[in-house]
């Protein structure tokens, strides 16, 4: 279990700088610092191993998510909580910020990847969901496409803050983010701002 | 020149579709049916082609606000507009498509590409800032906080729409997306939704 996490890890890493056809086999091999047989008895190809990295990024937006809605906040909170946690998560985490690489960069797999957003999207709806069934949501709010914004602003922010400057300083853009969603999210005449900074 | 535009077009059919480590010479060479030579006469590298299709989406971006803001519109609403505009050209010109994905492909170039997403941030900055000169941007928006969000945004759904179905969905994306901006974008009681839809 140790060697299948540091080959994980150490593709993570590769992914992240190099994207899925800059990365080769020995690279990953090398950072792991593993055997070759170590290597293979995990993951049989490039794919499958790029394929694991993004299945861990989808599994740590699930426990994000998961772990913000048991608090029981309010659950538009728990959706800006989430998502500032996952900002975090991508500076930290070379697995998490290749997840969203690897996501983007279809077309470069043989197989295509099931539903590559579409878990994000339904982990961020069902809280909305409930935002909205509790009247915690403006009437001009549609909860999935409000979930897709998010997604895909967040998809956004991580490339852009990539290409520019590498990830640091995603969790300010996150918040300049929710600055100016929250608005139209909230009821009309809840003018609360749950800044992302606040919460732990 | 018209070899020249064909290669580009051709390229950003490859580019659009496979990213840039998944094309090659020899794949634009039979898109674009010139020759060889004619093709390295415009074009000595591909990495010199990719950036030239980058060039080509930033210079479309900057001929849609400059069409745009002089129509002397609300500059919000030429914000709208050019974005509205912008998502349509990822639909129907392949050259915008690959300019969006080469972008985001970061790490797989030799040099890199100066200010990847500054002109676009730029831009829509200069449209906001004159919003809020003109006492039409809310109290709680930054003009280039707002910028960069649209960007990331915009990027994100591109890549999104693209991982998922496409293209297809963008302009319905990008609606769906000023829906909720707008209303952390315009001022304490403007409930007026510049629809895209309702712009030529």
């Amino acid at each position: 279990m140790r060697t299948r996490e540091a080959v994980l890890r150490a593709a993570g890493e590769a992914f992240a700088q190099n994207g899925f056809l800059g990365t080769s086999m020995s690279d990953i091999l090398q950072r792991a610092g593993v055997t070759k047989g170590a290597l293979y008895f995990h993951f049989s190809s490039k794919e499958e191993l790029a394929f694991a990295v993004v299945a861990a990024q989808k599994a740590a937006v699930t426990r994000l998510a998961e772990e913000e809605a048991a608090k029981e906040v309010p659950p538009l909170q728990a959706v800006v909580a989430t998502t500032t946690r996952w900002a975090r998560a991508v500076q930290s985490d070379p697995v998490v910020r290749a997840g969203v690489r690897l996501v983007a960069e279809q077309g470069a797999y043989q197989r295509p990847m099931s539903r590559p957003y579409g878990q994000w999207e339904d982990v961020l709806t069902q809280l909305l969901q409930r935002a909205q069934d509790s009247g915690q949501l403006g009437e001009g709010a549609n909860p999935r496409e409000a979930a897709e914004l998010i997604v895909a602003a967040l998809t956004g922010a991580t490339i852009v803050a990539q290409a520019t400057h590498g990830p640091c300083d995603l969790p300010q853009r996150v918040e300049a983010m929710w600055q100016l969603l929250l608005t139209g999210l909230l009821p009309d005449g809840h003018k609360v701002f749950v800044l992302p900074r606040t919460l732990s």
